[in-house]
């Protein structure tokens, strides 16, 4: 048995990335402890079925003694979905956590498979003052975890679920590449073997990104589906709260839970976003429980150590 | 698939229990930063052989890409002594950390398999300093996270190695379980059928247990052994410095690693040790690395909470 190596993708942390790591969690979650939010620490082990409806090779899997199949948790809206879902938690509500989060990585890609998370949930609130109020706690977070220069880049998960929905799954595996990969030719070739009412749009996709009003002035001259308009007005509404925001239409939802909203939030230095999130009112009904408000955001503590870690000065943590 | 029920041993904490475990975690874990030790982080995901030289039927295990056998980490000081043994982190070194570690009980003792701990090592000192400063913050750390009415017992890993060594395998398991039973005819059963040197020191043990004087006075009539009189001496020399400590000769070593002093904290309401630890020198030599000095301790911070809750005036945990 190997007994002196790192498992692929895991890492030692000491001195000061731990020490580093450690106080920004301890900051963000104290903050949000005390606006309000309630401490919630679901299990790192949990039934796959909290999480998968198929087998997520990413995901690091393991049998119980009764041979039921368990997961180390890739994610802990899942979890707080499922408590809220199946118990009898008084509506509404907000939770806050931290802890780990486990994926398996392509080893080539050289990316953790470990990292350290702090997120909230807004559960029952009404939508627009919730996604709003998630957004300023974002934004208080990344400034108490010392994060001076980002980005934070808005879509609506609506949008590209109702393109996806006019075709065949061959065709949105092939759509979801050109679109990640912001492809024009990808996409020109796509529209051209499968025209649709959505063609201009999905053509101008990897241009459809930048400063709020402009983006969504562009957009609305390519689209005239009810409900792409409808969303795009979703995300004008809440821009207007946020000057500095921008857009990213082509961003694909990170997680397949997120229906309305999405946020990412970026710098040029650090390849990972520092906090994702959105709204998610369908994911209870994997739970058997109905849909309801629900946005949420989680903070990629490790990304955020790798983008503040220059400005620290660390004298050794010990006063 | 399950997905809607916790998996085995596993549960959810909200509210008080949540935020008042976090809060012990942080208390103790600024303490111990704030006192000199270097924070650490290692993986929860490790190779097998991190842990185990055998399969451990209790641990989690999971296979890697490669097909390495993984374990999700049922403990954290072995962690550490492997990046000692493999890394030229400068000796001598203190180390914090906290973060859950996991084990598969059997269900019908209805215990926790995931467990939040806090803990320390300190590497490369001199032995008995370094026992006595384990101690001292030990009981700081206690004090801190709140808890009042304990008791401190003491003993010594080499004593039952001298003895168990004495014995084949068989003799050992046998000799574990009346030892682990405090059972005073299983020990008289088994010195008639299996005569030593021990036989007086064995019968007695189950009685071998209070306050340090008087349990040590009674311990040096049955005991010729010269390896366990200085043994016996070395925990004298301990207790002198800790007044109310008490002695349980009978302590059977809660991991294998332990070789020399092992203490342990209970008190009457909670049926876990609230904190354990002890003198693990050998460890390293599993990592190909010499024995050097190491003793460390680990807080569990959910017994810590079943002890302390009452005393808990929980508001809500917003200010």
């Amino acid at each position: 048995m190997k007994h002196k190596q790192l498992a692929p993708g895991m890492h030692d942390k000491l001195f000061k990335r731990a020490h580093s790591i450690y106080l920004i969690e301890n900051k963000v979650t104290h903050f949000l402890m005390d606006s309000g939010f309630n401490r919630i620490d679901t299990p790192i082990i949990e039934h796959a079925g909290v999480f998968e409806d198929e087998l997520d090779t990413h995901n690091y899997h393991l049998f119980d003694k009764h041979g039921d199949l368990l997961v180390v948790r890739p994610d802990v809206t899942q979890s707080i979905a499922r408590v809220v879902a199946t118990t009898k938690v008084t509506l509404p509500i907000k939770f806050s956590y931290s802890g780990k989060v486990f994926r398996q990585h392509d080893e080539l890609k050289g990316l953790q498979n470990e990292r350290m998370q702090a997120g909230i949930e807004l559960i029952g609130f009404d939508g627009k003052k919730a996604i709003v109020e998630a957004l300023e706690l974002a934004t208080a977070s990344l400034s108490l975890a010392g994060v001076k220069d980002y980005r934070i880049e808005l879509s609506h998960a609506g949008i590209l679920q109702t393109i996806f929905n006019a075709f065949d799954m061959g065709q949105r595996a092939k759509l979801s590449i050109c679109i990640k990969n912001k492809s024009i030719t990808g996409l020109t070739e796509f529209v051209k073997h499968n025209p649709s009412e959505f063609d201009d749009f999905l053509v101008s996709l990897p241009r459809l990104f930048g400063p709020a009003q402009a983006v969504l002035k562009q957009a609305k001259v390519f689209v005239n589906n009810a409900k792409i308009l409808s969303d795009l007005s979703e995300i004008e509404q809440l821009s207007e709260h946020f000057p500095d925001i921008t857009i990213d239409l082509g961003m694909l939802a990170r997680r397949n839970y997120y229906t309305g909203m999405m946020f990412r939030v970026f710098s040029d230095r650090v390849p990972y976003a520092f906090l994702s999130g959105g709204r998610y009112d369908k994911l209870f009904e994997r739970f058997d429980a109905r849909e309801m408000c629900a946005v949420g955001w989680a903070l990629d503590v490790d990304a955020i150590y790798e983008e503040v870690r220059r400005d620290i000065v660390f004298d050794g943590g010990v006063r």
